[in-house]
């Protein structure tokens, strides 16, 4: 399925996130579970070394970044993933949504195909067609765990051809993740077909089945985009990176000074810190564990439909059929009456979304606990 | 002059400033009059604000921003410019940046034609060219102070037509403004010719002949781009905002959730503070304005053509026709022999720009001095 430029639509979860918000603005009690944040601050030591910043002026950094920052980012790749990246290869950005602005505008010219999983990240789509790009979207199934295959990719490109895929593992929805095998038969098949693969490892670090893969194991012809946001705590602190090929370092240089400046100077300095706290951010990662385990077998018991809980991210991607078959009106349903913000599958899959909810396990665990005890009565009542 | 979707430049201020801040990790003090930042950190009431915040766990906002600092923006518009705004129409942007990026997604499809003022800020013809728009230039002149008029605006469109004019009062690099009379006049010829105005007021309040005039005081089918990084010296924050026209501002929340999801929420909170705090920023403005006129004196004393010094922002925009007719290797050897960083006029005038250097007198009055004391010998030497 392709999908035109005149498709834009809203990203279902900020609306739903503004009406939580105005109904705690009456004095409800809302369950958040409906956008992918960390409950948690970032660590003791984050927090401290930007109090001692703060008093300072905070001008511009270069375009790319702190070098303290990316030499830091190149001591994750190599003590994380066993590889030597050259810290000029990685730019500092405003959160993973620069990153794919900066990608995209990078390695293609506007109206080009770019590919993309069915379901997948709803901004994905919108921001591609904001930006006047193409969409092809390549379905993957609950059947198989959600995982993309090399040969759904080569099906896809012989149906019509794209020039880039953008893909992430661990995958929002639906946790899916794939393997190191898996991933170098992704890898394999854009270098056959002549795809530029872009790789978001965003949720890298939220791994439950074993420690996820990076691209830049496997190649040096990836675009990597990460984010500060999940691991580490960071969303409002819109702080992420990327690291570019060689070829496209320039280009991608000189758009993030015209484009952005630069990644906010206080988020670049807290992320410095962060990378040496990963104990806490382990800490965090346990919460979710729990978390994942408490709604998966919650959620099953209610009868939503479950068939797996993903290998990572923070979020459970459930069938609806037995309660509705329009997921935005049974998420309003699900808010106004039991108080419990969650995200239609929709945003997520325009075709088949209507029958999935994705419910964030992110929070904390008595947020979780409370609001499954919500949707007993809700799903008692019929949904 | 119309530039093609080829004509992606580099910004070569930000170029200088890393050849600077190389120099700088050599041991060399070098004055900083290459990029448009404030000395000094935000009021002291910001850093409290912040710091009492920190410790908090900071997340995505509402994608149009906090409510607070909205209404706070509706209120500064009626104190400073005696015009009511809904909050609903302003939205908190990833500094000026991202708010181009946002207008330009909403008002236009990739492709249209937008006309800038030349000289202009590079960041107009660069994020244009790299987001696939093409730009046309209408040049203004030294002669009549670098001010646009709509006789020149609607003399351009004849030759070539366009859909969008993004014009900005104060200006970079001239610091040339427009009185009300003058934008009236803008105004009336965009709305005649069908042309959709982007007002850029980022310098507004750093106004040395009378206070800036606002879009919204003349009409509500502009979009209005502002910022906190200069008035407010709050750059590297990467905040600022945009009020849209009411049929666009629904498109632009749209394209905000999906391209950035929410400006940084700690500088959404510092800027909640900040625009209570005018008495420190205008205590600032006082220092600019003396460093403007030391600046002016001691550049045509060197012998720099300097007519006008301009009625706003913090930039001299010089004449080097007695030293150079390259204005790059101009300021590489200003930098490179003595300690003086600015930036060439190439940066904002791709056609006449050899034969300018734009000055920030942003600085202290200290970075100023030694600036043009090391500057006298440098052009001695015959510059």
């Amino acid at each position: 399925m392709t999908i035109s430029a005149d498709g834009l639509m809203p990203f279902l979860a900020m609306d739903i996130l503004k009406r939580a918000k105005a109904l705690e603005a009456r004095g409800r009690v809302v369950c958040h579970l409906e956008v992918g944040e960390p409950g948690a601050p970032p660590a003791p030591r984050v927090i401290e070394a930007v109090a001692r910043a703060l008093p300072e002026p905070q001008g511009y950094t270069n375009a790319k970044g702190l070098t303290g920052l990316r030499d830091g980012l190149a001591g994750y790749y190599e003590r994380q993933h066993g590889v030597k990246i050259d810290p000029e290869l990685v730019l500092a950005t405003m959160g993973s949504s620069a990153g794919f602005i900066l990608a995209f505008h990078t390695a293609f010219k506007p109206g080009a195909r770019i590919a993309i999983t069915r379901p997948g990240y709803p901004a994905y789509v919108n921001t591609l067609l904001g930006l006047g790009f193409s969409v092809a979207e390549i379905p993957v199934s609950a059947a198989n765990g959600w995982r993309l295959t090399g040969e759904q990719i080569a099906a896809a490109h012989a149906r019509q051809p794209f020039e880039g895929l953008l893909f992430a593992s661990p995958a929002n929805p639906t946790g899916a993740a794939v393997d190191r095998a898996q991933l170098a038969e992704i890898v394999a098949t854009c270098a056959r077909l002549g795809v530029q693969f872009i790789s978001d490892e965003i949720y890298h670090g939220l791994d439950y089945s074993g420690p996820s893969v990076s691209a830049l194991e496997l190649t040096r012809d990836a675009i990597v985009i990460n984010s500060f946001s999940k691991y580490y705590c960071m969303t409002g602190w819109r702080i992420g990176w990327m690291v570019m090929p060689e070829n496209l370092v320039r280009r991608a240089e000189i758009l993030q000074q015209n484009l952005f400046i630069s990644a906010p100077t206080l988020s670049q300095i807290g992320a410095t810190v962060a990378l040496e706290e990963r104990d806490y951010a382990e800490e965090q990662k346990a919460a979710y564990a729990k978390n994942r385990l408490l709604l998966g077998q919650g959620l099953r018991e209610l009868g939503f439909e479950l068939p797996s809980m993903g290998d990572g991210a923070f979020y459970a991607y459930a069938g609806i059929g037995r309660f509705s078959n329009d997921a935005m009106d049974f998420c309003l349903r699900l808010l106004d009456v039991a108080g419990v913000a969650a995200t239609p599958g929709v945003d997520f899959d325009r075709t088949d979304g209507n029958g999935y909810v994705r419910f964030s396990y992110a929070g904390t665990q008595t947020s979780i606990e409370m609001a499954l005890e919500r949707m007993r009565d809700f799903t008692r009542a019929g949904g």
